[in-house]
């Protein structure tokens, strides 16, 4: 039990269900000296926040974060940091259609005999609306990591079966899908108003990048930066697949290919992702994650009920039909979580670390 | 710091260099009760062991496996395991050639950053010798899941270019590669035969699966069975990628094809596998994981020394053309050890679960 | 760092300031299924809540809780339950003549050390109002624990050189000082009367104790359950020591009158406190906590402020002059907190426990 | 389950029964760069080693540790440090009387209803022996400590009714007591033979002091540095109490006595123990504990066994008849453990703390 917290000395714990009163998270270990704001966190909650284009949820929250501890006369103290977001927009409505079936492919089914019981109205604590407080936690490490020097950037990759090759960081931010070519946005909408005719949704994939990282970061043999890195981005709800620089495609690599040579100006490729022996090696750190298409459908599925009677499911309510357009700014906060704890973690070490070589970027 | 502890109710912390006396683990948390002895870890020892075929490292080490303690009278007792495998043939010889180079590709860059000194004979820590305490620690997990119903049990699905439809289990153990299907094995000898003519190296792809689970293994909303299962398999040497059921293919299926139906008679389907909202369903769990091709490989490659000089690098010595034939029994152990921890950990929580529905497979 | 979480398996994790908006934890790991309500956390705060006679701070906070997660239709759903508190009572006033002493004996002069900068309003996160939330969590397990059969009590055994023997768990309850002797408390007002004239604080003893528990909770060698308990116990603010059983009387005591001898009707004694080699025995659970005197005294003391001149302090403001006074929710609240955790982890062992000898109470 | 690990960042997980074939740990977590050999981990075994006078129990046990790992040409290399002595005097003998009885005021009972079954011979798990693994532990830690200034020493204060005053650290070392008063010796020689003749057993008082702490360790609030030295004391065998500073005796003591004042030159006293707000104040960290007498002595007492009967229990075998004659070292390693995990943690958060004041001792 108690699988509510991430990180080891970087911890964020969070709680909230969809449809209850409030989400709320811990940041505990946080270093004092911190300038931090409510607006800092702000930022990328907007960015994640539904109802800001017609592909997603049409469900309006502000996602208004309140910092209640930890920060005082603008920097952080130490001591742990409490956020909370009030939920404002959880309809009452009547579920009692729905609180006795499982909808297919969904977290009901698994819950239920879980914990012999289950909060049904939104999805209760397996709802995307969880991540809220992921983002929030994860821009306190982004602000923290940036006056580092480090950057945790994401965007998305491919869309159903649209790849996306990048282009800019630019891009990314001046659309509603975190697209980095905007010659493909057209694109983009056209599949998705497709899509909502179809009564649909669809699979995505998200890539993150950090830069600026020191060697050094991860702790082998099971605490591995990559692992852990994995660990944080297969725990985001439908996420189905990580992989760590080339990922899957080294399965058919060849040694003399797939191995990063170096001169002394550097690497002279990244197919480890920034990775080797599960210790960052200051080349960029590239992890790309597969999302699943959301089950919570217009289209009828079969089903079965409480009582294992069979039922016809059809998932009405404000849904989100490529749960990955959100994503982006979540991968970003559990990179950003995932280093901010192996950066202390490193310090904590204390190496004196003799290094003849030039950091090789 | 201290990452060589896996699990938190199960856990496993090791030891071990691989040129160093000895290799050694200590297991808490193992149930009382079990029966165990020291063949019950030979068996998957042997599976891992090195020099069992051409294809592999031709280092010869026996891996006897010592249990030191919480084994009395042939069943555990609730204590720690204390596990012990002394090398016998880390033979002695001149590192003075690649002591102070960086192998490209290798954990010697990036231990040699973190730590400001490595143990170079042999790559020290960062072998993959280390796994064999994971296979050791490992099989106590299948030995207790096995006593409950739950096998845990992979096959190789793709060797470099050559991907392998899964046949029966029985043939799995009738080949050196894990080939689940007798009439490609011909196929993968050949093709190592002229991988080690070309002096080179290729990665693969391993698939596990566990049968038998119980619904509800699975900690929401960090400690995610899919997220523990993806940290404990990327945690392995050379993993770059890790999927759950559809895994990347996910990405470009759509929400009508890729949900799980359900009948009174159980799911339709399984590209979930076996996962749904973090949480275990009941069906097989399936995951597939990505081993890059060895760095260490006779073919020159172009590197850097501990004083930032160019150098060529050529790695002699014993190692595995492809790390992925002998990684079958290595991911069915952190499997197994994944499987462990939450089933002790989904014990605690004592739920009483009123379940009306019949456990669909 | 990272130091605001208590247990294992059944977590508390806190945020908060004396002087901030609101006091928070979150309690992660509580089995599905508990009928909570806010009452039911309210009462436990309300035994703990200032301003209740006038021999504690006459700060007036009604504490009022709030249940914002995890539960649903009155029960526990087994995901994380978020507890908040606000602040109402946090007058704002000039701190500019403190803001740069070091209070002596207080953590002023620590947690500027440590953190290199603290929050001056009322002591911040080093406050006792920080236990506020310890008392919230700790009634959620004790609630669990009384659905077991388990009970945690405790009372004052000492109030600075007036020591009282227990009579009776009714007289604790009716009178401020949880006084166990309805026949003493005269004495006790009296003393602290002359206290307050004395402008003076003084310290106390405090014993608290758990009838009901099954034999078997505690985790040897380190996890053993006195000394988590004692771990949980010397974490309250102003403790200075912890005894389990006979405590320190056993250093001059012989074998044979400690050890607690057996027969088919029980045990004969409990010197032990219901504790042998760190497990319980299933006697009652005895622990006794030592509070210190609070340094929060209006007689000047000696100090320096943060630049190293002498100055005299005199601390002023709505302080206990005993805090021991309102300890024994606080204690009782750490007891099950342990207490908790570790039923939840026996749990997870699972150990068949062929018992044939009665349980000894 | 799984509480044999000890700390959080320097970690220390042990393995091994009285009469198993080795005792065993892992300390993972140690910063590379420390000159480390055996013989450093020798010196406090052989402080601690049993035989060593008629005084304490007549096992001979060479215990020679063996390093494993995580040392390489004479340093440490930060990979965790596996530990192992062998048992070569748990002599065969027949323990069929004692198997089915339990042993009055022993962890028989208790570990036999936690585990359902017990590993009989000499005590299993619960023997004090186990401790042996926490003296070579606490050896690599008070090494790293020593290069930071930071000293850990023990002695004892009373030995049943007899207190002592500390005289020297050198007079310590030159008995079998530990006792720092060189004219006391004759007194505890005769107090400990007359004892013997009374087939009895007696309590003990240890005080622990580290000196040269910098301020600003412990993670409050619950993972204070007095909390989890608590913690770390009170897991040692047959410990019942601990104390840090005054301990109890703050009970009765006044605020204007208890508080230590400061000026420039440093803190008027220690009442406090060096310990400030659950962080260190750069005084000297004190500790006391308290051990009660062993309950394996050779006075017949009543018990029962297995199966409910009535028995009468002598204990035959080797036994000390104060086992807190060898106590001293153990207690120094875990305040040094602690000490350690707790530097590395301070580490961690990196304050940049611009102190203005001296740190006063």
């Amino acid at each position: 039990m108690s699988g509510n917290t991430f990180g080891k000395l970087f911890t964020v714990t969070t709680f909230g269900e969809s449809h209850g009163p409030a989400l709320g998270a811990i940041v505990d270990g946080c270093p004092p000296g911190l300038p931090l704001c409510e607006a800092d966190l702000q930022r990328d909650l907007d960015r994640r926040r539904p109802g800001t284009s017609r592909h997603t949820t049409q469900r309006r929250e502000p996602d208004r974060v309140k910092i209640l501890s930890g920060v005082f006369e603008g920097v952080t103290t130490g001591t742990p940091i409490g956020l909370l977001i009030e939920n404002t927009d959880q309809r009452s409505k009547d579920y009692s259609d729905i609180k006795d079936q499982f909808r297919p492919a969904h977290a009901d089914y698994s819950y239920h005999h879980k914990y012999g019981r289950r909060d049904y109205r939104g999805g209760g604590r397996s709802s995307a609306r969880e991540t809220a407080m992921r983002v929030a936690a994860g821009a306190i490490a982004k602000q923290y990591l940036a006056a580092q020097g480090i950057s945790v950037r994401g965007y998305m990759s491919q869309l159903g079966p649209i790849a996306i090759d990048f282009k800019s960081w630019e891009a990314v931010e001046e659309n509603a899908f975190f697209c980095p070519d905007p010659d493909r946005v057209a694109e983009l909408e056209a599949y998705m108003d497709q899509l909502r005719r179809d009564q649909d949704s669809v699979g995505a994939k998200i890539s993150v990048v950090a830069e600026g990282l020191p060697p050094g970061l991860g702790e082998p043999v099971f605490d591995r930066l990559d692992a852990e890195l994995a660990h944080g981005l297969m725990s985001i709800n439908a996420v189905k697949g990580v992989e760590i620089g080339d990922g899957f495609a080294a399965v058919s690599q060849r040694g003399s290919e797939h191995r990063d040579e170096m001169t002394p100006q550097g690497f002279l490729s990244n197919h480890a992702g920034g990775v080797l022996g599960g210790i960052s090696s200051g080349q960029p750190l590239i992890a790309h994650l597969a999302l699943k298409p959301t089950s919570s459908i217009t289209t009828p599925g079969r089903s079965i009920d409480v009582h294992g009677q069979p039922v016809e499911v059809v998932t009405k309510g404000r849904h989100d039909p490529c749960v990955g357009i959100r994503a982006t700014p979540i991968a970003e906060a559990m990179m950003a979580l995932t280093l901010m704890d192996h950066l202390l973690r490193h310090r904590a070490q204390n190496a004196e670390v003799s290094v003849e070589t030039p950091v090789l970027r």
